[in-house]
């Protein structure tokens, strides 16, 4: 049974400035608080990803390759916090505009191995929810039963959340519109893809390019991937532009917008 | 099986400035840090107390005595972010004096039932010891299966997990100099118990005073009480002066100390 549970995901390059190291992005993340507060979603869990925050340290330490020496472990330690400090951002603006937002740590809680999600307990998520909470988790390092430790993607946290708490809706807020054919930041003819199927996105001929910009977690080629075994579950995803004003208020409220619709 | 695991408790009056709203008592954190960096325990996990992050916000919503409106719900988050820019700062501490601390929200994991430790699993601090970090948790607000949340004390967290994770001690680091007849702080001819056997712990005749500052989970008489439990699973328990120089590393080094040593 599918409830009116929404998980929305907020990328990291929509957050933050991604090309500026621990760089909070405050008019986008004011407007986003703004929008999910008059949205008034009835059940809410939101991910952020890390951008400028997690992703530059995550990569000076390696963590992504899993634990090789002690020397990682306080590098290991200082992207959670980083990722601490930006959840710590997003939720006083959650809050002060009236969202009872809770931040979550993933790493308190969840243990991949070999990079995907395997120890997880649903139970404070639930809780939570069920009082009237918004949960509020990112991609964060955590620790690993295969490599030692690792760094778990906004984008695998959501996919997860959305198929454990058997969410109605994954909707994931990018800086592009959408699936694009090729990469709209670099090609100006790459045309967006409206509408995908299950069939469409396991075809391999759909070459789907991924971002430029330093991101450990995958881009849009890892979202895709995310997406496909979402899909698999019978999970409805939407892919939209989070960067322009209303879109996020428009797909929480169940409104037609400009973005990427993918259904089993 | 006993293994080498420490768990320290640092109270919240030691790391604040108790009688100041959200004021850290950096000099007190800086030795701190550097007395368990120079001990070196081969495994430890630190939790430290509210003190005046935690404790006037949680009184101010009421959030010990559970959930009766929604109008808390800011105030459960409110407090949790307090308690983790307290824990961000002794992370800070930690990690430059060299100490591989990684900070872990009890909230994220741990359920209460009737203001007990009811839901928890203890995979994610096992792999974090078991890499060479320092998990550092605090007394934090959680959600509760009967009351819809409340607050949970550092001190019945470092008791309960002493327990769970097979500690061989646990060390109560408090700002007097372990367990008195009187308060010491009002009565100066108050002795202090050097010994006690969990027999006297329990006897209702030794009367043990709190102390009188705002401390919503219970002061020192809510300590004997969390140790009464501890002392009967068999884990010995030393509760010393943590404000005076010192006294934590020689703990931690197994070294002789003044203090209220509590076996069964």
């Amino acid at each position: 049974m599918r409830n009116k549970l929404l998980v929305l995901k907020l990328g990291g390059s929509v957050i933050t400035e991604k090309a500026r190291p621990l760089t909070p992005n405050f008019p986008a993340i004011k407007r986003l608080a703004d929008e999910i507060f008059q949205a008034q979603p009835s059940k809410l869990i939101l991910v952020h990803g890390g951008g400028s925050f997690g992703h530059p340290i995550a990569k000076k330490y390696g963590i992504v390759d899993g634990f090789k020496d002690k020397s990682q472990l306080a590098g290991f330690s200082e992207t959670h916090e980083a990722m601490v400090s930006l959840n710590m951002i997003i939720l006083e603006s959650l809050l002060r505009k009236g969202v009872p937002a809770f931040g979550m740590a993933p790493s308190s809680f969840i243990i991949t191995k070999s990079g995907r999600i395997h120890v997880f307990s649903k139970e404070t998520l639930k809780q939570a929810v069920k009082i009237g909470l918004v949960p509020v988790l990112y991609g964060d390092v955590v620790l690993d039963l295969n490599m030692g430790f690792t760094v778990l993607s906004g984008d695998q946290l959501a996919s997860f959340l959305a198929e454990k708490m058997k969410a109605q809706r994954l909707i994931m807020g990018v800086d592009v519109d959408g699936i694009f054919t090729d990469d709209p930041k670099k090609n100006l003819s790459a045309l967006l893809i409206q509408h995908l199927t299950l069939a469409e996105l396991k075809n391999p001929k759909n070459r789907i390019s991924g971002t430029g910009v330093t991101d450990v977690t995958g881009g849009m080629l890892g979202k895709v991937s995310e997406l496909t075994l979402l899909v698999t579950k019978g999970i409805e995803t939407m892919i939209v532009n989070a960067s322009k004003s209303g879109n996020i208020y428009k797909v929480l409220k169940g409104e037609k917008v400009v973005g990427t619709k993918i259904e089993p």
